[in-house]
């Protein structure tokens, strides 16, 4: 048996390539103005999706909540501890405990509600993340498994 | 001027990279005997991660929940509309209105509550994600306003 083979099996695929669907288009063009959560007080905002995705937007609808996912692009990936919300006062605190946009994978979480859908645009409500910011992805919020 | 600067100011970054901190153990190993979602009826796993971020896991302790991403490896990047759930009987939908792996940036949201931390290794309940899926980040569930 060739031994590179089995080196070959044994290393798992490491690195993965996102691309981005869209952007955010919002009042908030500075990380430091930004709330912390979408709900101490993230404006509205548009979505703005790629052309080529539009299809997938199918079936959203106003009045629904969605968590969209986004690359924080201003992010330092090298951070793995950090003093939560940025007070120094709070003991620091590993990266994973906290939703500090500093981490390995700096992806956000943003549970927004849609407020029109036109084409390939969203506008919604909620939305913490800067000007600029690559959006990744759009999911629902599940409802409960009976409504599944 | 020179226009060249212009187009490079004007075209925005479309691609990123991600990188497996961690992968799943489970008992699950096929994608057709893996639940929907995690609470109906994902099993117990381990996620172990990579040494070089296991300072990041400080301060996650059993009992808490948490939301793992992860890179859904098997998934179809082409895909923008299914039938939900994979039943052939439901309407033809939106990808981004369904939890479908298939999408464009397969990236995998699961609500686990964590049972037990052993080093870089977490003991969780409730993951559907197969046996070798990569793990990209790890989020507390966000109490209140007045909790933060």
């Amino acid at each position: 048996m060739n031994p590179q083979v089995r080196v070959e099996v044994a290393v798992a695929e490491q690195e993965f390539r996102v691309r981005a669907i869209g952007w955010v288009e919002s009042p908030l063009v500075e990380r430091a103005g930004a709330p912390r959560q979408g709900d101490e007080g993230g404006p509205e905002a548009w979505v703005v999706f790629e052309a080529g995705v539009e299809r997938g937007l199918r079936d959203l609808a106003a009045g629904q909540e969605v968590l969209l996912l986004t690359w924080l692009h201003r992010a330092d990936r090298e951070v793995l501890t950090v003093h939560p919300r940025g007070e120094r006062s709070r003991p620091e605190t590993g990266v994973f405990a906290t939703r500090s946009p500093d981490r390995p994978n700096p992806i956000g979480l943003h549970r927004v509600t849609v407020l029109a859908v036109d084409g390939p645009r969203l506008r919604v409500e909620g939305l913490e993340a800067i000007d600029g910011t690559p959006v990744l992805d759009v999911k629902p919020v599940l409802p409960g498994p009976s409504e599944r």
